[in-house]
């Protein structure tokens, strides 16, 4: 077992940084195209064959650090109680939005084991077949919010925000609810084998500092505090880079870094306590395989002050990626960082 | 002649801190909806007297420090010689997107008197009208060359970043020419009577800090080199709040900020020499009375160490916005700042 990458997270000193890529499981690499072409996205997401099919591919493909569990953050949501669609055109769809008290008091805190136990089937699958550690993941609680108030993505989040403002006791009970469902589904991935869990708030920079402080940030730490101890937690405020100070205070054991900052300033801004995963531009691997070199050492020196590294890109991968400049990426790393 | 705006703008002091509004002519205001319904949006930005009455609206209705011109960023490169067109669903489309060589030198550079005359004659007809001063409007170099390159909009600024990475000359020729086209045309609006200018970057944050400074800045310095000490120049890079350190080497007078940073932290980054306009989250304006007061306040103190500060949203105001919080927004600024 490689366990390199759990080293970082903890802290402790690597012979070279740990690599694993968000999205790596994706639709950038044909062998998991094959795969997708057969079944549609939530069918791949319950299957716990085909789900741990194409979390191993890039593992074997790009000689990746980690592997993490394929599946989707609204999971848990449809198993809370709202009927869920991917649309090719729209991406996800939640069907009659949660916009008041009664939508609230419907929604189910989840049993994960018994409602969505294909994911730890998955798991199961994996664990036993992987020799890297495996992340399991859920979506931050505010990010997980915005979905269900706008009933899918959002440019504005005003649905969310007026929530937010006009009727913040609801607010708080939604975000309680999906807080509590957070931590049981967490704790079953943990129980079924994986070795760490990544939070994504893939939404958390639509807020201001002081809203992010006020109606975001105290669901992170209750899940953290719940969690402590039992698996390291890696947590990804995306295009939260200008107010990291706010964000360190979740307590996670890693936080994820998007590409908007020189990661020496969000070291910096971090402080000296947690590891730090990221964060090269996933666009960067549109240039040829010396700009990805450059751009890795220069990542890689930004983060020489912090406590622990995981590289990682700043964002999810993208589909047109060729995957050569995937394998590239990971072969710098594992060079140039090599003690 | 209130001139309040301007003297933040040059960091003098003033009795209260001057506030205007991005968008602040725009489509939450029935009397904007009103002429809009008449024309379409293009027609509405070409013709002198309807982009001057809609520029007005705001000033009579709000109570703002300043007018913007109404206008929209790709009317030049229209001038340069693109197609442009704008859909209700899509948003700006830019025909026959600039991917090669023979695209790019096929762009003329304009000279904005002869090729877009209809700006500067709204101009005119503004500052005989107007008691607040004129703020003029380009869009920055990469912003446009994004829309340009992307043919409208993009998620992931792929061929942007593509053309940037692997044919850096060619990039570089398209941003020179894209460069004095915004340095003729800023000269011609403030020829024309403008009082300051703002260079729009809404696309600056989706490079990373090595790439803003690799790819964009400097094109934004020769701007505001070329207009130094002809009238104020605001910059305002959106989503750049992590890298503000960055933002500052522009060298404008003025720097716009988002709202995803807490406004004493981005006094901080920018340094001693410039004024900062910002940043309240637009969305603040969906909130009761109270909390749009208190957020102003957290504003204003926040910029209390700025050498100069004008107040205005981190973004856009929205086209839901209810007009009446709009208006108490600029009453608490002016009454919270009083000195």
């Amino acid at each position: 077992m490689n366990d390199t990458f759990l080293k970082a997270c903890r802290g402790e000193k690597t012979s070279y940084t740990p690599v694993w890529i968000m999205r790596q499981a994706g639709r950038y690499l044909p062998e998991y195209q094959k795969v997708r072409s057969k079944v549609d996205f939530l069918t791949l997401c319950k299957t716990p064959e085909l789900a741990a099919e194409v979390s191993i591919q890039p593992v074997d493909i790009l000689k990746v650090d980690a592997a993490i569990l394929f599946s989707d953050i609204l999971i848990p949501v449809e198993a809370m109680g709202m009927k869920l669609e991917f649309s090719e055109a729209k991406g996800p769809i939640l069907y009659d939005p949660i916009r008041n008290d009664v939508a609230v008091s419907r929604l189910r805190s989840i049993k994960a084991v018994e409602d969505v136990p294909f994911v730890m089937d998955a798991v199961k699958l994996l664990v036993k077949k992987l020799n890297v550690p495996l992340i399991g993941f859920s979506g931050a609680p505010f990010t997980l919010a915005t979905y269900m108030i706008e009933g899918g993505g959002s440019r504005n989040f005003t649905n969310t925000k007026r929530m937010m403002y006009q009727t913040p006791e609801l607010f708080g009970a939604l975000m309680d609810k999906i807080t509590d469902t957070v931590i049981d589904y967490l704790q079953a991935q943990i129980d079924a084998g994986v070795d760490a869990v990544q939070i994504f708030d893939s939404w958390a920079g639509v807020l201001s500092p002081v809203d992010f402080e006020a109606y975001a940030l105290k669901y992170v730490q209750r899940i953290v505090s719940a969690l402590k101890g039992k698996a390291p937690v890696i947590y990804f405020a995306l295009n939260g880079s200008a107010m990291l100070r706010l964000v360190r205070k979740a307590g996670a054991d890693v936080f994820g870094v998007d590409w908007r900052i020189d990661m020496a300033d969000a070291v910096n801004a971090l402080g000296g306590d947690a590891a730090v995963q990221g964060n090269l531009d996933p666009c960067t691997l549109f240039g040829k395989k010396e700009l990805i070199r450059e751009r890795v050492k220069g990542v890689l020196h930004g983060a020489q002050g912090a406590k622990g590294h995981i590289f990682n890109l700043g964002h999810g991968i993208l589909p047109e990626t060729p995957v050569e400049n995937a394998v590239a990426l990971v072969e710098a790393v594992h060079e140039l960082s090599s003690r």
